[in-house]
């Protein structure tokens, strides 16, 4: 937790910029795996701790724009609950330690919503993503939980971005100490990668390192020799000499501070040179990345200026051919990486994405493309100093995706699909960091380098 | 999964001991973390895999008893699913490979279970135990969420119970297969247990193992120098010398059956008399219960054989005093093991506590105790061939529970709270086997044993 006074400078804020009403931030509560009592790991809801910093379930936090006031409810343990669980703090206590006054029993949040529905008040409150949550608001609010979305106040959710997604200097801190146990994963997957192993067994290892030195993993591990599977989270294979093994995985600090990175390295420990061909073209675009993301450009134009090199590096091999800048335009690359170049990254490995997509990563200024593989994009408008970017340039070879191209003749005057074919068993290369956007440019986050260049991971794989 | 036979017998004999109506079982879908696509590690719901072994999220499985059909309800993948998901199979792949002919789009299942409700037909499910499926109950049925339970068919519940709670050679062979991992598990512990290592790191390292070879713990692990905090799961203590470890944790296999062992030992690896005195009482109580532990007899009675094994070493201790008869009838020994001495175990860690600790524990024979400790006994009823149940017996001292009971006088005649007082820094022990129910009597599961005399945790630590 930081000292109380981070905490109230962030409500204090947000009052600011919320004109009236009453906004309700509510807390996660314990989610049950196979039978009730036994829960998943709690995860406090992100805005519910960069505004109370309590990680503890089943608690609400109320801020009363007009009064000026903030207060926390939830339930007190009760003396049995303390035979079996040892000391617990009261909810006051609670409430306290981050410079909350006031506090109420749970059952006393229905009357203060309902009495500021009665006087007209607006009830502000975020997209809920548990059933818990949307229930809860549905009876709040007195509402259906099928309109629970109408109700969300985009005023709310505009205040709490423009709030979360500059980091200050003690969050880039705890975003850095995610990164120093990402390292430890990645460097540890290395290690093990061999032919033989399975996926699981290095997938288990890694997370096991997250849990040991912060709250585990920000999100599944995808660990994979089929990279080119993009949402894979199967690690039934056995490692097969030849292939790139993906390791895409990301710690979250005690605190709840996220990192995300991506390495790719061959089983056997050496790259081919059809590998190396690929590799270098997805690390040269991971360097452009970081030499273009700067505040004042729209992460959008870094995007298409990966393309760029990506489109250059896959013309030289023969994959793609005609004029690069029709190509990138007409998103020939889109083949070749389906998804966005990133992602704001801080409380929530995909920051925010429970408000929505298009409030964290767009604005007036900058709105979403419609064409395949740019329109994947989460991240596109300008950057700031202070944002927290993941750079993932990555290139597959997805067959569904080629065959569907093929047969659909799609961008087919710039692809060369006779030399794609080649590749279709070739899997797929994503190389993921983790920037902060400076005042000059841009530095990658974390103490220690996590091994990216081919005789980087080649060495550490020895 | 087991081969499609296996599951077919186990319908086939589902739908005889049900008289009437259709049987509705619900799966599990995927719980979101910390926000929409962040979802938890998904986890089946256990009586799903029993019946159809699919280890996919939002499948509905209905048996129709009177016309003698199975069938399953879900959802295919879309073509551009597949792009970023590789080749699925289909639902009726999936249905296919368990032994169910017929399936059908989930939409459908609203009809199946309206025309049965119109013709008068009994609607079974089981107490939900998600949300999600709560309200998708509620919704087939018609009826108000807070009424489900009303709902609830106890003729299936009992059908269930006695089927689930006989395990085959098959289901102890993957019961064996979690005890292993837990033996890599408890002994990783051991040899991490050292003063100066957080408890953190004890407990990701061997969450990290149950993940390299299994589904992940199948509990959180308790992994802690407050070993008399029964329900503590903080895992912030530095360990310190001279207390003891309590690691109690379990492992899933991939087929989601689970371990559940409990070790306790000095953090300097060498026990005092003091340690032993008490460790010896606990482990001859280990024993006790697995010489007691047969075909025919209550579990109910061999929790109280050990509690007179513990009786006796307290009062050899000086601890407790009097009638020893009389001191175990009175529930003396709830002072120093408040909890039960075990529970039944399977796909869940306490199997089927989602239908309620009474359907599955006790009967018409075997009723709950009222008393402070025996009461909390989860098992109590006549042992069976094929049975599997933990034996943790354990002695704690409680500061707050022994406060109590010498503040409200509770059996003050059989306890000599001067001497426990003597204890209020101790912690606590326990230790846990999981057992199979034989025809002669019982065995402990898995291939290695996991080290509990002293001299073999001791010589583990070194
Ligand atoms: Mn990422
Ligand atoms: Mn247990």
């Amino acid at each position: 937790m930081f000292e109380a006074k981070t905490y109230i400078d962030r409500r204090n804020l947000l009052r600011k910029s919320v004109k009236s009403g009453i906004i309700v931030l509510l807390g996660n509560n314990e989610a049950p795996r196979n039978y009730p009592n036994n829960g998943y790991h709690f995860r406090q809801d992100s805005t519910f701790l960069y505004y109370f910093g309590l990680n503890h379930s089943g608690l609400v936090g109320v801020l009363d724009v007009e009064a000026d006031t903030d207060c926390i409810y939830g339930n007190d343990y009760t003396i049995d609950d303390i035979i079996w669980m040892g000391d617990q703090p009261a909810i006051s206590e609670l409430a306290t330690s981050v410079g909350v006054k006031k506090s109420y029993p749970l059952s006393e949040l229905s009357k203060t919503v309902l009495s500021a529905i009665r006087r007209g008040r607006k009830i502000h409150f975020l997209p809920p993503y548990r059933l818990h949550n949307t229930v809860q608001i549905a009876q709040l609010q007195g509402i259906h939980t099928a309109r629970v979305h109408d109700y969300v106040s985009k005023e709310l959710i505009k205040a709490v971005v423009a709030q979360r997604e500059i980091k200050s200097a003690a969050e880039i801190a705890e975003i850095e100490k995610a990164c120093d146990i990402g390292y430890k994963m990645h460097v540890a997957a290395m290690k093990m990668c061999r032919a033989g192993i399975y996926e699981l067994e290095i997938a288990g290892a890694i997370e096991g390192i997250a849990l040991q030195f912060g709250n585990g993993v920000s999100f599944h591990s995808i660990v994979t020799q089929n990279g080119q599977t993009l949402h894979n989270h199967y690690h039934g294979n056995k490692l097969t000499d030849g292939r790139l093994m993906l390791c895409d995985a990301g710690a979250e600090t005690l605190m709840n501070y996220c990192s995300d990175f991506t390495r790719t390295m061959p089983v056997n420990g050496k790259f081919t040179d059809k590998q190396k061909d690929i590799y270098n073209i997805v690390l040269a675009a991971n360097i452009k990345a970081q030499k273009e993301a700067k505040p004042g450009v729209t992460y959008q134009n870094v995007h298409l200026a990966v393309a760029r090199v990506m489109a250059e590096g896959l013309q030289q091999l023969g994959l793609i051919k005609g004029n690069i800048d029709d190509a990138v335009a007409n998103g020939v690359v889109g083949l070749f990486m389906p998804h966005g170049l990133g992602h704001q990254l801080g409380l929530d490995v995909h920051d925010m994405e429970d408000f929505g997509e298009n409030y964290v990563g767009y604005d007036d200024i900058t709105t979403r493309s419609a064409q395949f593989g740019l329109g994947s994009l989460r991240m596109g408008k300008v950057l700031r100093e202070g944002h927290v970017v993941t750079s993932e340039p990555g290139c597959y070879f997805v067959p569904a995706l080629i065959k569907k191209w093929e047969r659909e003749k799609i961008n087919s005057s710039f692809i060369n699909f006779q030399k794609v074919e080649n590749f279709l068993d070739f899997g797929g290369v994503r190389l993921e960091d983790d920037i902060l956007i400076t005042a000059a440019g841009c530095r990658k986050l974390g103490k220690h380098h996590v091994p990216i260049t081919v005789e980087e991971v080649e060495e550490t794989m020895m």
